[in-house]
């Protein structure tokens, strides 16, 4: 029976392919730089940590203070959130931009947020050093094309129904407008388990390792919706060779106006990071 | 257990529940004109139907007096095309818009097609009196907000992962800019089939009629992924109560640019359209 | 990429491939006596109704003599349930078989319902004219086997996950044990929405009349979990070329020891028979 | 709106909950021996290799001999193999049973082995230390009764499209026999992604770990389909906390009659272990 959901007729690009050795030798991913001195596909595993929303001055400079001192990399926070509903909090948009920004300067992190209009990717990369597309833009093209455009690395996260495929063709997508710095993110796919918000695709780690040249990050947060359950499914996608993690951390998780449920505290994150070390380390890997 | 997939913490606006009779009276649901002289969700089931891709003009043309002649009420084709691949056909573009009015005006139908960006929708509305939002921007928020503010009829197809709650969310934000016209396309969702190329949900038609005021239509082309099983799957869907059908049909689709195998004939459509109207009547409804 | 899903490698039987005219002229699928004078596959469309648990003689008996009445060929009733927790009500066992017969002679109308053991086949086969296999049971090749071996007509219901290669690998399994007399139910399958209880896969009844020979009916009850979608969806299934329904119907829904929510109240089915039988007549069948 | 996937109305057993420290501390998970000397939900991460199937004496011991040999605890190997078709390969049968009771015998390995028919169990208990549930048997209610009132240790695998719930329904049907010795296996589900055979849920490892008292395991080697991501899923696996692997092997996969492309070769397997050994350290755990 032919397989009617294979999306499109098309040559795959042939990527080199990666073998990483059972040996746990260093990852023979092609490791490009996030901003100067800061590889993303090399040994070294980038952790990314911040809020949901940028809520206000005090929660991302006292987010960004921390998670700095606990070992992430770079800063996350969102400013534009797309929303199920338009009652929902829909971020702070420029304000969020520029506090995120002063945030990110004044700890000397760099930051990713997310951006969800073309016309916005300009205003985002002049605050942002790392821009992210989220799930629910992964087949958005001309947001494909505008990033595609810029020179800023671009996290690319998996849609929540995509197949492997459309998620490459999502990469062929930006990578056909010269931008080459992608990182690939998978977040959680929608299956038939309901008692976690999605379920983690643990296979496409290594997968996407095999199947093209790119970085690939993981999202417990949004993964499992469930902040009790992010620090397992964190040292167990270091260990599926993942090349950094996107963790939200909140303050105060039971006042965030978007998942608090699913953030970690500032002393959760804190007590988090040394076993990631461990388990990197166990790999052949290590956090800075 | 709590069910942490409930997307957003809100109210739900609490439309006018429909009840639509065991005894197939006249449908419920309130209708509103598409244009002039056309009305959706009333007793008349609305057939849609045309290329998945205007191609050419004798193509859109020949393709335009075929379903006219056959009972279609709208005419559709794809001018900008969301594609898996950059590498695969595009669309014709602003060209395509322009034959595609141009067949409409010609045989006397209103047409519809999809627009990607929310910069180009004041360029479709000026082209086609009915817009249509993919499957993949149902969650595209500036696009819904930019047709949220024009004053055309919106098809606003499901997320192919999308549950009912994420539709009736994509709905309130294009309603909260102002535009009430709007009609539901169910279109298949991903299931554990792969033998067809999506899985209609076909509980979706009585379901959304049960939970808002909105006219509902299926897409039977992109449901099943093969032409040969569109004409049960059209039967079955006006037989649930389905406002409309959005139907491919191309004048030889072993030569279409897209979609190709899951287009009808020209002849194999006038065939269909026969038992779809005995079916529409036999529940109290009518295809003019 | 190579489709690791496929579950074997084997030569699926070239089963006479059916094609069902656009015309809507008289069914093609093979038709065989349920009982005397009860065939299934023609142009007839059977409607098998009852309680999901017999649960006394006056339940069976009421229900029994009203679903005759409103034109059911084929009395359902559970007597061994399987049910998700051992502390839920399993079914009333071997005196619910007997009930059960007892009320299908009493009114003249031959009895469906579930085997769960291979062990139980023969004791079940003397008291049904018809073993149903459960959407649980379809894969328990023991108890495939066991059916293979009777001369009784058996209802498979598709598993909740099942592909359709599944699917037709269980009646495979029958088949290879001498029993021809199989009939596919499709009862929806798992996905994305859960606002129902599962997802019907209408496409599956097209597609299974063009892959084997089999006749096919659809299980609107548990397809929907909601007694108030059964209509349209029942409406549906034939309009897609169902060759019978199994519909629960309780005379208090309300107080089912199972599947309440998704039973009709006997009014509500004698209601619903016209609309069916009306919708049969418009594709050029009947129901008697 | 309600959710009715809650499959059934009852009140789930209040199991003790497990609080797996963020401070890596042993796990608190409720260890009980397999067999004497062997505890499986303690401190040591039991590993469980062997082929698909038994198809040979000089196949199973070999296998036995080499994973001994590379650290595992428990050899695997299927006699009574449920397919797809009835056409593949079905097993040895009681053959196979005496050959792998034999190869375990020899080398001084306790044994695992699927029991498909409720009538078999005592004549596997008579071969088999342990017990083995398959995905397609979890709700194969009087399956879980015989070996519930067996008392050997049995493992469940979860149906591959199976809720949590659900699992632990099935769990609670054997345990109402009396037979408290359960282990977990999650083994995959069936999700969009189809460029592997099944999504590994490994939010499921800690989950299982919150919200019940029993050990779990992972085969990585059914939820990957693969036999090259086999590695870095079973380091991922033992990172969320799994208390075993069940992985297959295979002394030439290409060969195989069942499941080669999912299987390591020996060597493969050899090689593997070190790096499990290291990442259980880096979590407090050991693999003796």
């Amino acid at each position: 029976m032919d397989n009617p959901t294979r999306p499109d007729d098309w040559e795959w690009p042939r990527h080199e392919l990666i073998r990483w050795e059972i040996g746990l030798t260093a990852p023979a991913t092609r490791a490009f730089p996030l901003v100067d001195g800061l590889p993303v596909g090399g040994p070294s595993v980038v952790i990314m940590a911040g809020p949901c929303s940028v809520e206000s001055e005090s929660q991302i400079m006292a987010t960004a203070r921390a998670v700095k001192a606990a070992g992430a990399a770079v800063l996350r926070g969102g400013a534009f959130k797309p929303r199920t509903s338009p009652h929902s909090f829909q971020g702070l948009g420029k304000a969020g931009l520029a506090l995120l920004r002063q945030a990110g300067e004044a700890v000397g992190l760099p930051v990713v947020t997310e951006v969800m209009a073309h016309t916005d990717v300009d205003l985002v990369a002049r605050h942002a050093q790392i821009l992210q597309i989220g799930a629910r833009s992964m087949q958005n093209y001309p947001l494909l094309h505008a990033v595609g455009e810029t020179k800023s690395p671009v996290i690319l996260k998996r849609g929540f129904a995509a197949t492997v495929e459309e998620w490459l063709g999502a990469v062929e997508h930006i990578r056909a407008r010269g931008n080459e710095r992608i990182i690939l993110c998978e977040r959680g796919i929608r299956a038939v388990e309901t008692a976690t918000r999605f379920t983690l695709d643990i296979n496409a780690v290594p997968l996407m390792h095999r199947l093209c040249d790119l970085p690939i990050i993981v999202d417990p947060s949004h993964a499992t919706g469930r902040a009790d359950l992010v620090p397992e499914v964190s040292r167990a996608a270091i260990a599926a060779g993942a090349d950094g993690l996107l963790v939200e951390v909140h303050p105060q998780p039971a006042l965030a106006l978007s998942d608090g449920q699913q953030s970690l505290a500032i002393d959760q994150f804190a007590d988090l990071v040394p076993s990631l070390r461990r388990v990197a380390n166990a790999i052949g890997r290590n956090i800075p």
